[in-house]
Order: C-alpha cells, then structure tokens, then sequence
C-alpha cells in the first residue's frame, strides 16, 4: 500500500470510524462477485449511508490520489468491481431507500443501492412497475452504470431508456444533477446518457431517477419449437415487423432445451425454441397470441403452448428462468462464462450458426440464450477452473464472437458491459472514436480516481488537439 | 475579418472553387432561418457534397481558427444557425442520399443532409416510417444536432432514441462512427447521445444510422373538448397509465382554438380541447378509440369526434395542422415567437393556469399548443417587430415561464435547444453540472471552433481538477 493510501485510510477512518473496513475478508468479498475474470481487492471498504458521505470519501480519496471503485451488488460479469490499482471500495448497497414515487408522473428516486425487485416490491400497491431485469437482483445504481437491460428490453428499452437523471459525485467531490424529470429535454449536453455505462469511471452515482411503466391489465406466455434457429428468428422478425408490442422474445437452442428439460423436468422439443410474453389489455392480448401463432406456423413453428394466469406462464416460462443452473448442471464442478454480443436482427441466424460451429470445433459445451427481440444473445460457456487450455479455447470462442458481431456492424456487449475484460474489444469497436472516450475521462476524471483499468486505459490515447 | 479568417478563406477556395460563396445574399440566407433572434452572417458559405468536403473544410479552418457553423435547412428556432463570430457556415443540405435501408431490420442510415418528408417518401414502399415530426421539414442532421422531438414523441419517442449511431468530423479533421447497428449496446460511453442535441458544437455530422418503425395497419384520430386544462391534461395522464398506447396527444387551449376556428373555418367549442391519434391493427384501435372516449367522458370530455379514414382524420386535425398560421392571422404583421418548457406531466395543468395569468397580465397575445402527453407546451407569442416594449414583455412571459418550469422540476427546453436563446437558462438548470458541459466542450473542441457561442460560453467555467 503507497504512503498516499495510508494517509488517505488514516483520514478515512477519522471521518467514518466503524463504517471503513480493511479486514481481509471484507475486502476479497468485494473483490468477488460472480465475474469469471481475476479480481484484486480494495485496500477498504467504505459502507456509504448517504451522497455526503460518498462525498466526504471521495473528497478525501481525492487529496491522496486514492482509487475509488464504486460498488452495489457485486453482479457485474466483466471486472467492473476490481479494485486494479488498490484504493477504497464504496459499497452503496446501505444507500436503499426509494426516495419518491409519483403515481401521475410514472416516475420514481430511488438511492443507488436499492436492488430492482426492492423497488418493485415498493411499487406493489401504485400500478406502476420497474421493467428492466438483469438476471441477478442488482442495484439500480450498478444496472445504471452497466447500462443493463434483460428479458424486457425489446418491450420497455435499456437503462439507457428509463433513466431520467442521476445524482452523481464527480471526481472533485462536487454532487451534480445531470437532468430534470420532464420527459424529454434538448437542454444541452446530454450527461445523462453519459453517465449511464459509464461504469463508474466519470463520478459516483448515489440517486437514479426512473421512468415506470403501467403493469398491463394482462399478462400472456407463449412457446414454440422450430426446425433452425432461422426459423426461429425469422418468426421474431415478422412479429417484430407486424408492430406486435412483444414484451419479451427469448430463444433458446436445441443443447439449452435439451439442457433444461434435463434440469427443469420439461417436456420441450429438443429444438431451437422461442419463449414470447405479451402485455397489454384482455383483448388486445389475446390478439397478438393469435398473430404469433400463425405467424410462428408460417415458419414452421410447432409444439406451441401458450398461457395467461400466472403460475401457467410461470411454469411454461420455467425452462427459461432456469437456464443457468440447468447449463451449470451438464457439468457439475464447472464455472459460467457468459457471452454477450449484439447483432443487427437480420444478421442472427448466421451469426448463430456460425458460433455453434466454433462451439463444436473448439469442443466447448456452450448452450445459447439470446433476447433475440434485440439481436442480442449469450452463451453460458463452461469452464473448468483448473483446465487452463479449455480456458485459452474459451477465450479463443470469445474473441471470434465479437469478431463476427463487430463484422456485421455490432457490439461487442450488448447488457454487460466492457469493465476488464472487453478492453482491446472496444478499442476494435470504436476505432478512432476512443480518443473522444478518453477525452472526456481526461476531462472529467483528470486524476484517474475514479474506478481506474476499466473501460479504457486513458493513457493510450493522445488529447485532442 | 481577420487575417486568419481570410488566410482560411482563400485555402478554402483553392480547395472547393465555386462550392464556396461569400456574396452577400448567400451570407444573409443563412443567418435567416425562422429564429426571431438576432443573428449575424458567416464570413463564406461551404456547399458540402461529402463527408470528405466537410473533413478537408475542417482542417482548412483548424489550421487558421476560423469558427464553423453547421446548417441543414436553417429552422432552428433558438439561432443555433448564428455565425456568432463570423467564419464559415457548411450548408449539408446537397447532401441527400438516402444510402441505406434495411427492411429486416427496420433502420436506415442517411446524409445529413435528407429532410424528415424526403425521408418518408424514400420510405413509401417498404411498410416502415421514421416518426419524427418537427414542425418544419427539418433535414436529420439538424434534427439530431438539435435533438428533436415533435406530436409522435409520446409513442415513438425523440431523436434521442431512435438514432443509433451518427458520423462525425471532430474538431480536428478526424472521422468517427459513434455507434453501431445493433439495437442496444454497453461498450463504453455512449457517444451517439452525446452528439444528439450538441448542436454543432462538438463536430459536424454528416451522416445518421436511425431506428425506423412499421406503417401500422390503422390509424385513428380524435378529438375532444373539455372545461378546463386541468380537465384534458387528466384525462391523458389517466390514458397513459391505462397504458393505451396513444401516437399522439396535443393540446390546444380556448384562445388557439378561436383562432383556428376563423381561420381553418372549424366548428370546435371554443375550450380546451385534445387532438388524439391511436395507431394498431384494426382491432386494437378500435379498443383504444373507445377506451379514450370512456375516459373523455369521464373528466368532463364533450363534443367527442373520432375518425379513421385518412381524408377525415386531417380534416379532424386541421386546426392542429394550422396553428401557426391560425395565430398569426390573429394579427398581421407580427412574427411569432414560440416558447418551449417541458415539466413534469403533473404539473401541467398548474403551469399552464400560471402562464395563461401572465400572458394576461402582460398584455400579450400568446395561444398555446402542448405534447400534453410528454408535458412540453409551447405558445406562440405575437410579436410586433418594431415594438420594444412589448419585446420586453415577451422576453418576460419566456423568463416566467421557464423559472415556473425549472422550480417544479422541468426543463427550460423541451425540443428546441440552447442555441443563443437560452443561454442563461441553461446555466440555471444545470447548475454545477455547467462545468462538466465545458470540460467535454473543452476536450473535445480545445480551440473552440465548432459552432462557438451556442449552448455555452466555455470560458466560463473553469476546467475541473
């Protein structure tokens, strides 16, 4: 630990007494999470309660040079909560009150370190809901700096969509709003879209302010098998084309189903398979079923089930909501990697095919799960920790995915994020334009306090003359 | 002109030969547009075909300092087109190549230079649309650079959201793609929103990657009147959390409804009064169509019309289709000012009674038209142009209304931008995050030629340490 450290920790726990940990084990738990990359713990750990705390801190942090990585539930898959140069964790997760809910406004401020289905449980009795679903249970205020989505994107947007304004800390201690809740604003520079994924890099955020949406009157699942995953996707494009509002649009492939049905105790076809939801009013519900299933017959769609009170969809929704253990199952001992690129609709079956093959040739067990609505699509690949060749073959799998999604005209992560491990990735992505992001970290982070090694590394990158 | 700006000129010349003018006439068009500001010609007027002109006139104007100003179709209505300190304006408009469509994926990528209806008509035969819908035939660089909105955006959105990625020349010559394709991404910070709404001042885009949407099988529209503001402003709120999908939802008050009724010949009460529009398939707006009447009559709702064939529902419209001329018949002679603050939808029916006393007490004529729905209003305030005092007056009614917007919540801009109107106004609503606004200024146009003097004075604010 550099002298500058001490001191800042010396006057760290001046400030906030108990509430900083250096303990060994409070510091490799928040080094921890569910990433499959190599983490470093923090120095401390601070348990924030309040923005003048975090404000204090980083005040503090500031004066020393200290790092400063900010921290909700740990859920993040790419690095993001490694401490890579040491420095103080912020832990916000004490930070969890929902601050105001306004009914007439569908609009919501919640404390940074309020996790999603918190906020929904808060939500229960106005009619209003928060739609966006990671798979993990991650606070609002990590979902905004990942700039996550789930499940519901293709229906209700991305964080990107539903964040009004943050409440950040910036590297000077300073505590800016960064928009207003009026619906929509050309005032300016837009810090909003700025700070959502920016994964902490460019300030704190310690309140989020949300957009919610009506719960629909009704709720309706359906599932069906097709022949290829081009059928399959072929049918979402229709739907998509044919304005049906889907709210959800989920493929899984043959292995996944196979992999599912093994775990879940279903009795799916062992096929590419869709899993739809549809929200909207009794009628207009049963609508849109009616539209996918002959459209989904056109693509030689079969096996189609469908289903509208809650525990029906919940059990034909089952194979999917267990995807993850069920693939961790096929070889019990094995950690997860997941996959995440995004790719222009129209480019999916061929992507897809493409990857299988390289599953097959690299000899990886690696079923699929995509959001397909959004052109975006995981793999959960399995690793054996202590094999470092599969490891290299992982990575190798990897590195051909984005090549082919960045070939294609997409992203190298679609919800995930870059943190770590997608570095070299986003420098192929944006080309030229990495000088603009690292402008504006120089800009803005001029020390490099703020959850430095992630995203970009600033130093590669001359200013902008 | 300064030495630089005439050294800047003559490489100019050299390089672009007729393409640029300095004759009078053409300095002068383009310091028109349809702002009521005051604003003052650039030095010489680029007609740019390529994003390879604009590259080379970049770097001529670089090498010397000499400002750039970006113009589409000059109808901007905060003076955004302004050559504040002289220099060069680039005219996009030759660049007007739809150079994309992809029906699978329902986006498209064009020049700058392509006006919204040039668009659409591109569009005819592919079942898709692009929503957007100022009031004037914007070109899409204009409306990005403005981050534009218009009567859809309670649907389909603003500019904000359906550019998915833009090409820009920096500052220094360099060109970058801010985005991708794919339809969401988390791969590092989201450029694309950051050059949606800078109005030039950042760089120049020269070509635009946008979400399009279906031609919905049906379209219907409708109208209602009600006693009072509060009463229709309810009425939407409650539609909204109904989740009914509505297209549109505007509002007219008594004072502009009388004047449509003279001049569009209508036969509306003379009250406040919603133009709806609903758009699906047959049977779902049939659904909506009768959902929104129960809810009219509900708050007090009469005189309910509704139609779905396409010649009735624009004679339905005609007022709403009018209402700038409508108001400016009301006295010939004045130029219309309008006015542009978005709050929370809440609070709309407070803020509107608060601006109707002050046009009263102002003495001003001043009828009003909302995006009821997203919560931005405008007036269209009469102006007499040889009147200072009542020019004193109006600037008092935009100052009222905008301080009214920002204490609950809103913004002082909801589509119309910064420009140099609102330069002042920007400062009271960002508030400390000013200096964020000019540390990316500064990063990313260090000499301060793009577009200077528009959105913010950068000198302002000090650089953050």
């Amino acid at each position: 630990m550099s002298r500058a450290t001490k001191d800042a920790l010396t006057a760290l726990t001046n400030r906030f007494g108990d509430a900083v940990s250096v303990a060994a084990s409070v510091r490799d738990h928040h080094a921890q999470g569910v990433t499959a990359h190599a983490t470093r713990p923090p120095d401390a750990v601070l348990f924030a309660r309040s923005t003048e705390d975090v404000v204090d801190a980083v005040r503090i942090c500031r004066e020393q040079n200290c790092p400063i990585v900010p921290f909700g539930t740990g859920t993040s898959t790419e690095g993001q909560i490694s401490a890579e140069q040491g420095g103080l964790t912020i832990n916000l997760s004490q930070m969890d009150n929902v601050l105001r809910v306004s009914a007439a406004d569908m609009d919501c401020t919640v404390q940074a370190g309020v996790t999603r289905k918190a906020l929904n449980a808060s939500l229960r009795d106005t009619g209003l809901f928060f739609p966006i679903d990671p798979g993990a249970d991650a606070s609002i205020g990590g979902m905004a700096s990942t700039r996550a989505s789930g499940t519901n994107a293709v229906r209700y947007g991305t964080m990107r969509d539903v964040v009004m304004s943050l409440k950040v800390v910036l590297p000077n201690g300073d505590v800016i709003e960064t928009g207003t809740r009026a619906r929509k604003s050309s005032a300016g520079y837009d810090l909003t879209r700025l700070f959502v994924g920016a994964e902490g890099t460019l300030g704190i955020i310690t309140e989020v302010t949300l957009k919610l949406s009506p719960v629909p009157d009704r709720m309706s699942a359906a599932v069906a098998s097709f022949p290829t995953v081009a059928d399959a996707v072929s049918t979402v494009v229709s739907v998509i084309q044919s304005a049906i509002p889907i709210a959800r649009a989920e493929l899984l492939d043959a292995q996944q189903i196979a992999a599912c049905n093994r775990y879940s105790k279903t009795d799916l076809l062992e096929q590419p398979t869709l899993f739809l939801e549809f929200h909207g009013s009794e009628q207009h519900v049963g609508e849109q079923v009616e539209q996918f299933l002959a459209i989904a017959r056109e693509h030689g769609g079969s096996d189609l089930r469908w289903a509208s009170a809650a525990e029906e969809r919940s059990r034909l929704w089952q194979a999917r909501h267990d995807v993850w253990w069920a693939t961790l199952a096929l070889r019990p001992g094995s950690r997860g990697v997941p996959t995440d690129i995004c790719v222009p609709i129209s480019e999916l079956p061929e992507v897809i095919a493409a990857t299988e093959r390289d599953v097959n040739d690299l000899g990886l067990i690696a079923p699929l799960c995509g959001h397909v609505g959004d052109g975006n699509f995981h793999l959960c690949v399995l690793l054996d920790p202590d094999d470092p060749d599969e490891a290299s073959r992982v990575a190798e799998l990897n590195r051909r995915m984005i090549t082919r999604a960045l070939d294609v005209g997409g992203t190298c992560t679609g919800e995930h994020g870059i943190g770590t491990g997608k570095i070299p990735y986003l420098v192929r992505e944006r080309g030229a334009g990495m000088t603009v992001l690292a402008a504006i970290k120089r800009a803005i982070d001029p020390r490099n306090i703020m959850n430095p090694g992630k995203i970009l590394s600033v130093e590669s990158f001359p200013p902008l003359s």
